[in-house]
């Protein structure tokens, strides 16, 4: 019979933790017989050791038994879901998920609400009058199995793998987030008690994103990956550059609009690029391998399943979506050429317009955010508006304006603006080898 | 203003932590602000990233600054105390405090209770009848300055360093025991805050002790005798070893009679050289150069101080120590010389035979123990008597006889028994440079 303080010690001493020892961990923390001071040195002691594939599989898995997990075995179609480690502007999931469900798989896309700078899929779609996040298990089955639809977003039951609710919690408060083995643990012991075939990784690395640096991004991609393979999920994962925000657009109704142009066949390219590109290795990980997303999306077809999803969980899509009651404009200093437009600024500022929440149960404003009126390389001239700023409580403006005091850097010259030459895809990560 | 999650990172990042960062985080625990959780992330980041000796200061200082200090400089005499990490059967405390106050110091000796396989000064002392370990500080003040008693074992304060004991307990149940800083600033915060003007530590390592390697144990006295010194306690430390038990007794009231051999001029020679060795060094650091305590020793001197020393705190010292109700003898199953007797088998069976608790505040047996009849090098006969074990609850006897199966090697031939020769005193560690 393992020992707190005996698995706590093996982890410290650099040993590798049995099944046994990590099954009791996990288990006792749920029920509460592992105290939370003892999961917090457990936690700080994997951050420094680190763990063996065979521990990080077995860590998820345990985390994965702690609750229910889902089964889309029995539906019509292959199921595939999506993945993003969070970036500003990622309003990804709101075209993506129609796109894929049109192109003939089921998406089943369980999600979460947004906390500080980087804003949630639920909070998003929230915006749209008459929608709805909780569905029961009965309801998911149904959408998902309708032909015409196929496609969910929904909030995840608390049902699945609460041993991770809670160490999330507590990582939070105790300096532990940053380990990879715990991040990738989190994430796929959530994903895959979600019950999909197939998950597709969007893993972010840049100045907005929690990843800063390409080879942590790296690691924690093929930790993931390695992760579904062995629970029989067919996953892969890309590398995606999140230094400027994505689209024009932060907040939770403003980035609803932005999705609509681009399942219209407008919108930011960039938001296009990388809707395509998931939705591409979605398809593929499938086996839909005569269908391209772009015509699916040319032809109209995934703005259909989006009106279809949204009316299937209670929403209008042809309901106005509620604008600020009142705007604000930031304008340029000088004038010149912008040569960056700073993600985690531009998503600090939307939150503090009331667009996200400081701590869990916090209201938020469905109009509020920003809206960018420049991206890197447009000339501006002295005066010209760079942002527009959103919402219904002005006095929340002067906050917002001094996060994105140094948000726009304008430089005078071509050589200012030089684009950092890299691309927004930037790594395809595989199946591993076991 | 620091916050706790900020503290932990820069620890865990490998930083130093500023004297705000340690004041703050040492002070909010102790009012709870900081929670369990938090302190065991911040323990554990410790165990991995060390203190530099400026952190470890201020560290100790913060836990001392939790509470109340005491002062004895109002004393005629100068006070100094000495600390063990503790080993089985060391009863130096209860010979040495008579002697050292026989020689002309003041001994302000707070102690604790035992837990686990080593004994507590206050659980053998409580053996005398009418003993008794609660004193207030008038009470101990009046004491010291009776110059026919100068001497004082009695209870540590709850208010001393409330936040040493706090995360002494937590350390205890989060794998973050074993780390030299908190070890080192655990013992000194409550050394510094007794008021003691000067300090002697008896470090002890080998396979009885906490300390297995005596590089170890050289850093953790070299830590404690730096943070003495900043304090302003002239602080040495002696590194002894303990693989075999000290004397021949390892239990409460056995232990005092053994101790009254000592002040009596006889009893084993290894008890009788150490509480020279550690007298000399406390005589010393107080300035007393033309005292031996050997000397004072042998003129009974010492002997007189004990008598004294009990009765102010309520005991009769010509009370007979209470007997067990049972005894059980261990015997030698073959012939041969004794070549170990190991330490910690025998303080566990000590422990099981009612010696010791297992949980804070649980009652002791004062007569139970274990009494050694054989010592490294003595030669046995098959069915000789190797110790006799004391205790009022018999059905104790079987687990503290499996305690002791392999606790005593016998060879064949004076080959086996050739002593490791590593003397009592190891090593000496003077004051650090600053």
């Amino acid at each position: 019979m393992p020992d707190a303080v005996s698995v706590i010690a093996s982890k410290r001493d650099g040993h590798e933790l049995t099944s046994a020892q990590i099954d009791w961990v996990i288990d006792a923390y749920t029920r509460g017989e592992v105290a939370d001071e003892q999961m917090a040195a457990l936690a700080m002691a994997v951050y420094f050791r680190g763990m063996t594939r065979p521990e990080v599989s077995r860590w998820t898995h345990a985390m994965i038994a702690s609750g229910t997990r889902l089964d889309f075995t029995h539906l019509p179609r292959p199921t595939v879901d999506k993945h993003s480690t969070g970036g500003v502007g990622d309003k990804i999931t709101l075209p993506l998920t129609p796109l894929v469900a049109a192109c003939g798989a089921a998406v089943p896309q369980l999600s979460g609400r947004g906390l500080g700078h980087t804003g949630g899929t639920l909070d998003k779609l929230e915006s749209i009058p008459g929608w709805r996040a909780d569905l029961d298990n009965a309801e998911i089955d149904r959408i998902l199995a309708d032909p015409a639809v196929g496609a969910v977003v929904c909030a995840a039951g608390s049902g699945l793998a609460p041993a991770d609710k809670k160490l999330y919690a507590l990582r939070d408060v105790t300096g532990t987030v940053e380990s990879i083995p715990l991040i990738a643990s989190s994430i796929m012991s959530k994903k895959i008690a979600e019950g999909t075939g197939a998950l597709v990784l969007d893993v972010k690395v840049g100045s907005g994103a929690f990843m800063t640096d390409v080879d942590d991004a790296r690691a924690l991609a093929r930790t993931m990956v390695a992760l579904g393979t062995d629970a029989g999920v067919r996953t892969t994962a890309l590398l995606t550059a999140m230094d400027e925000p994505l689209g024009c657009t932060a907040g939770n109704a403003l980035e609803v609009r932005e999705a609509l142009d681009v399942l219209a066949g407008a919108g930011p390219p960039d938001v296009v690029e990388l809707t395509l590109a998931l939705a591409r290795e979605m398809v593929a990980a499938v086996g839909l391998d005569g269908v391209d997303p772009a015509d699916v999306l040319a032809s109209g077809a995934a703005m259909d399943r989006w009106r279809a999803m949204i009316a299937a969980q209670g929403g209008d899509p042809d309901a106005p979506l509620p604008a600020a009651a009142h705007t604000d404009t930031v304008r340029s200093a000088g004038a010149g050429i912008v040569h960056r437009v700073d993600a985690r600024a531009v998503g600090i500022a939307a939150w503090r317009l009331g667009a996200g929440r400081a701590v869990q149960g916090e209201q938020v404003q469905a109009s509020a955010g920003v809206e960018l009126h420049v991206r890197r390389g447009d000339r501006v001239a002295a005066g010209a508006p760079l942002a527009t700023l959103h919402t219904d409580t002005p006095e929340r403006f002067e906050a917002a304006r001094a996060a994105l005091a140094d948000a726009f850097a304008v430089g005078r010259t071509e050589e200012d603006a030089r684009p950092v030459t890299r691309p927004l895809v930037l790594e395809r990560i595989g199946e591993a080898a076991g």
